[in-house]
C-alpha cells in the first residue's frame, strides 16, 4: 500500500508499488498547494544555498520576528519546528496528558504522539450524517473523559473547520486544547477562525501551524507553535538543538511577505474545490463538504470497490490517491484527494470515470461472478441498509447508484 | 557571550554582540571543514531545489543504502537523523540510562540529553597533564557507577581519539556505550578507529556520526546512528515523521561518492593542523595535541587574560573563537579554534599575537594597576603553583611566559 509509513505523498513507495518513476506521478495523495512554491523560494535557493555552510540560528530569531509581526503576537509566544510533526510530538511530551480526546477520523500523528508519550485516547466520533462536523454535544460529553483535546481546525481528512460556536464554547470551557491549524492558511477569512491570538496569551490553548502545505515546501520541513511564553520556554528546552534547518528559516521569512501568492491561492481554491467536488459527485461519489484544499469522498457501496482497489488501479495509471480507510472511523471505501490545478483535476476525474465505468461493465457482465463468495444480489441488498446518509446524486455523466443496484439485482435474478 | 545557545557558530548572536554583519565574521568557533561543501552540493541545490515540493522519503532509503555500501553494514542498522543532535537525544531517550558516564570536558549535548531524559551524570575527568586522553583506569573505575557511557571518539573539545587499547577494553567489557564519531571522517585511518561495524551487530555499542562537519553543511542538518537492527527499529518508532529533509537526503547521497574531497580534506588537515598548533605554541599558548580539525589551547595564567576577554577582543575584530571554559572541566583560560585554510589561520595567529603583545605591554606599563584588587606580584606568585603541566615553550616570536612572570614581579617589586 502507498501509506506504508502512515501518510500520503510517499513517492518512493509509490514507485516501488506501481513501477513508475517517483517523479512521474500525479500526486493527489498529499495536500499541497499546487501554485507553489512562491517565487521567493527559487530566489533563496539559487542565491543563498551556500549559507548551509553555517549553522542555522538556534533561536530562529528572524522568522519568529516576522511571524510575530504577521499575526500580531509576541515573538516569545512562538516556537518554530522541524515541520509541524515535531511540534505535535513536543507538545504532547510537554503536557503528558493521561487521556487525550481525538476526533475520529483525524490526522494520525496526534495518536502517534499520544502513544509515544504513554497516554491513552478518548475517541470523539465525527459522523458522516453530520458531514463529519464536530458537534458541540459530542465535544462537551468528552470533557469528563480526557485531560487534553487535540483537534484539527480544519480537520484532516474531513476538511471541516470546527464551527465557530463550538470552538468558542471549547476555549471558554477552560479545557486544555491543542488546535492543529495546518490548513488554516487556505481559509479566506482565516483571521476570523484561527485561535492564534488567543493561544499566545492563554495557558490552555495551543495552536500548531504548518508552513509547508500552503507554501508547498514539505521537503524542507517548517512549522510553528503558538502558546503562552511560559510554555514556549519549556518546549524550547525540550527541542533538539538546531532543529530548524537554515534554508527552512530563510524560506519561511521570504514567503510570509508574499501577499500576492496568498491571494492567488485562495482565488484558485474558491473556484477549483467546488468544481472538483461537483465533478466527483457527478461520478456518483459521496463527497464531504470541505473548507480547504482536499476532498474526502466515498465510493458507493453497490460498486463493491474498496479504496485499496481504486488506489492500486489509479496508481498503475500514475495517479496517487489517499486510502482514507486508514483513518480510524472511516470504512474501506473512503478516499481523500488534494485539489490540484484544473488540468490535473480533469485527468483525475477522467481516469476515475473510466475506471468506474469499466468496473460497472465488468459487474454487469458477470466478470467477477466466479470470484465472489456470496451472491451479488445479497451483497447489494444487505449493504443497502447501512446507516449512512443517502448518496447525493446529481444529473451528470456519472454512474447512478440506484440504477446500478437495480441492474445488479437484475443480473443476478 | 557568543555561546548564548550553548555552542559556537552562532553568527547572529555574534553580530548582536560585536556589531559586525553576521556574514562578515571569520568563524573559528565552529569546527567545519573549510574545503566544503563538496561540488556535488552546488549541483544538487541548483538542479534539484524544486524537489522540496515533495515530502522527503520517510525511510531515507537511498541514503541508508549508500551508507550501508560505504561502511559495509546492513541498511537495517542505520537510522538517519535531523543532525547528530537529534540522534543523541533519541538514543538517550531509548536507553533511559539512570546514570551516564561522561568525560569532562566533552560535548555539552550529551549532558543536555541525559538531563532531558531524567538521568544523572557520572563525571570521568580528562586531565591536562595526560593531554586530555581518556585513560583505561579512569574508564574502568567508572563502570560500577554508571549504566551507560557516552563518549566522543574523537572527543570534542579536546580533539583526541580514545586510544585503541582503551576502546578495545571498553567494547569487550560488555558495558553499554554510545560513541559520538562526529569528527571521525577527519581521521586518515578512520576504518582502523571507527566502531561502526561493531555497532551494526553488537547490542551494547552505538555509533553516532555527523555528516555536516566533514562535508561542511551544518545548515542542512544531517547525521546517522549505527546500532543493532532491533535498536534501530525502536529508534525509528520514536523519531518524528519526515525528520530528515529532502535536500539533506539528496546531499548526503551525493557527497558520499566524493572520494577526491575526502582525500583533499585529509591532505589539508595533515599539513594545516600541525602548522597552526605550532604557531599557537610559538605565541606561548599551551596547545593540546589533536587528532582532528580543531585545537584546544589555554592562555598562560601569567597573562591574567580570560578566554571571555580574548573572545570579546577578537570578536570586535571580526574573528570568532570558542570559549572553551564553558565545557565543564576546563578553566577560564581555555579556548578552542577550528583549523581553517592557511590565509585565515595566518590572520588568526596575527590578531592573537597583536592582542597578546598589546596586553603584555599594558601589563608591563601598569595599565591595569588601578583595576586590580590584589597586587600583581601575588597574583603571579600564587597562580604559578597550579597543578597543570609546565607550559610548552618554543623559540619563536611569541611571548615567553617565564620572562613575562619575571617581568611582572620586577615591575611590582
Amino acid at each position: 500500500m502507498l501509506e506504508r509509513y502512515g501518510h500520503g505523498g510517499d513517492l518512493l513507495t509509490a514507485s516501488e508499488a506501481f513501477g513508475h518513476p517517483a517523479d512521474k506521478f500525479l500526486d493527489f495523495s498529499s495536500n499541497m498547494n499546487p501554485l507553489g512554491p512562491p517565487s521567493a523560494v527559487e530566489q533563496i535557493m539559487l542565491t543563498h544555498w551556500r549559507d548551509i555552510v553555517k549553522y542555522p540560528d538556534p533561536d530562529v530569531r528572524e522568522l519568529r520576528s516576522k511571524l510575530s509581526h504577521k499575526y500580531d503576537i509576541p515573538a516569545e509566544s512562538i516556537l518554530v519546528g522541524n515541520g509541524a510533526a515535531e511540534l505535535i510530538d513536543l507538545v504532547v511530551k510537554l503536557l503528558k496528558p493521561s487521556v487525550t480526546g481525538l476526533c475520529r477520523p483525524s490526522f494520525s500523528e496526534y495518536e502517534e504522539a499520544v502513544h509515544q508519550a504513554g497516554g491513552r485516547i478518548h475517541s470523539i466520533p465525527l459522523q458522516a450524517e453530520h458531514s463529519f462536523i464536530l458537534r458541540s454535544e459530542d465535544l462537551i460529553s468528552s470533557y469528563d473523559s480526557c485531560d487534553l483535546l487535540f483537534l484539527g481546525h480544519p480537520n484532516n481528512p474531513t476538511g471541516q473547520l470546527i464551527p465557530r460556536q463550538v470552538i468558542e464554547e471549547l476555549v471558554s470551557s477552560g479545557k486544555r486544547v491543542v488546535l492543529d491549524e495546518a490548513f488554516m492558511d487556505f481559509i479566506p477569512d482565516e483571521r476570523e477562525h484561527s485561535m492564534i491570538k488567543l493561544a499566545a496569551v492563554n495557558k490552555d490553548v495551543f495552536v500548531i501551524r504548518s508552513m509547508t502545505k500552503f507554501y508547498s515546501v514539505p521537503g524542507i520541513r517548517l512549522g510553528f507553535i503558538v502558546a503562552h511564553p511560559d510554555w514556549i520556554r519549556k518546549l524550547k528546552a525540550m527541542q533538539v538543538q538546531w532543529s530548524v534547518n537554515y534554508l527552512a528559516q530563510l524560506i519561511g521569512c521570504a514567503v510570509l511577505d508574499d501577499a500576492d501568492y496568498e491571494r492567488k491561492s485562495r482565488e484558485w481554491l474558491a473556484v477549483e474545490a467546488p468544481w472538483l467536488a461537483n465533478e466527483l459527485t457527478k461520478l456518483g461519489l459521496r463527497v464531504t463538504n470541505s473548507d480547504v484544499n482536499f476532498l474526502l469522498f466515498s465510493f458507493p457501496e453497490e460498486l463493491r470497490l474498496t479504496v485499496k482497489e481504486v488506489q492500486r488501479e489509479m496508481g498503475l495509471k500514475g495517479i496517487l490517491i489517499r486510502d482514507a480507510s486508514l483513518f480510524e472511523g472511516l470504512h474501506d471505501r473512503y478516499c481523500r484527494v488534494a485539489v490540484r490545478l484544473r488540468a490535473d483535476n480533469v485527468q483525475l476525474v477522467s481516469e476515475l470515470r473510466g475506471m468506474l465505468s469499466d468496473h460497472q461493465n465488468k459487474l454487469l457482465s458477470g466478470h467477477y461472478a466466479g470470484q465472489e463468495d456470496e451472491p451479488l444480489e445479497r451483497v447489494f441488498h444487505d449493504r443497502q441498509v447501512d446507516s449512512e446518509q443517502p448518496e447525493r446524486l446529481e444529473n451528470g455523466t456519472g454512474l447512478n447508484i440506484n440504477d446500478m443496484s437495480k441492474r445488479g439485482n437484475l443480473r443476478e435474478s
